[in-house]
């Protein structure tokens, strides 16, 4: 398979959120679903869901919607989505742990297969079902592995350094958590997680 | 100050980023700047630029651009980002911990006054700079703080539970990290941090 277009960021959340919703136990049992009502419970319109399925060839039929099976296999494949995505994460402090023990990450086709660190203290402990290891075997696990996603909860001086030692190991997307901007390495896409943007659209709704 | 109006997600998160262009560093001692200035550096277009900062009364001199320090006075206002506002986290495990610890809020103007827990363990002990108080003290501690905001770091089953405990503390906005959806309390503003939509998003540029 070819690698995806690039779009705009929110036309893949978008995606993303159109394959939960195909997804969701209470389509089971139906055969066709129509963009009215794919849109409703994606909080979209018909008219954006067909236009965005559209780019990757998804017409409906009038009157009948989309065909249920298909468009989830269609989308899954798309999405990469259609197995499990096997992530490395190197940090291993409270961030680290959490995110280790962060539940939504499984239910939704994610495995944190191995964590890292530098620090000799937490090299070797247990950290839910992997030991930590050192920062020195990133590639040499990421290959046994199969991993394709980095995960960075280090502290900020240190990202850059990581998100390169990622890239070098053969690691094609890298999630960010430290409050730092990356410079992507070549050929690899990074997501930064700005938490303190989350509390900054949540500011704009409180009393003024 | 009236409430602000409703507007999209994607249009608070870009006045957001307007404010972060404009107090950045880099733009100090100029008088004015352009929308082509603020949405080059924010990665949108000009037009989007003058559209967003139009419905708030905001109109540049043609050749001229915006006033500065106004116009970053205005958006701070707009943003309630003109004041320190206090937060208040609930679920002291390693997510709770590594929020407290996150050097990203502090540095936007966001402080974690207080920390609170269930478990017996966890409540008395310190965390960062905090200690951790027992959840039957929200309320009082929220008016005693004048907190505006609560950060929900609770397992999934719990945290329907603590929002609601946070609507009736007066809290009027909430940043949830448990990996299910809530049920927004009357005049409450709940936003939902899903981490695994972030990796969805990034495995679409993964190859086929």
């Amino acid at each position: 398979m070819s690698p995806n277009p690039v779009i705009p960021d929110s036309a893949v959340s978008r995606l993303a959120t159109y394959l939960r919703v195909l997804r969701d136990p209470r389509v089971e049992g139906r055969q066709h679903v129509s963009s009215a009502y794919i849109g409703d419970r994606a909080g979209v319109s018909p008219d954006q869901v067909r236009k965005d399925l559209s780019h990757f060839g998804e017409v409906g039929r009038p009157g009948v919607g989309y065909d249920l099976e298909h468009l989830i296999g269609h989308l899954a494949r798309i999405m990469r989505l259609d197995r499990v995505q096997t992530a490395v994460l190197v940090g291993a402090g409270n961030l680290g742990s959490a995110l280790v023990q962060y539940t939504g990450f499984g239910q939704r086709g994610f495995r944190i297969a191995a964590v890292f660190d530098i620090d000799p203290q937490r090299v070797g402990t247990n950290l839910g079902e992997v030991v930590v290891e050192h920062v020195d075997r990133l590639a040499q696990r990421v290959e046994e592995l199969g991993a394709t996603i980095g995960i960075i909860a280090v502290p900020r001086w240190a990202c850059q350094t990581v998100a390169d030692a990622m890239a070098s190991s053969g690691l094609r997307a890298i999630l960010n958590f430290a409050p730092a901007k990356i410079e992507a390495p070549e050929g690899v896409n990074v997501r930064s997680v700005d938490l303190a943007r989350e509390l900054e659209c949540l500011a704009y709704y409180l009393p003024g």
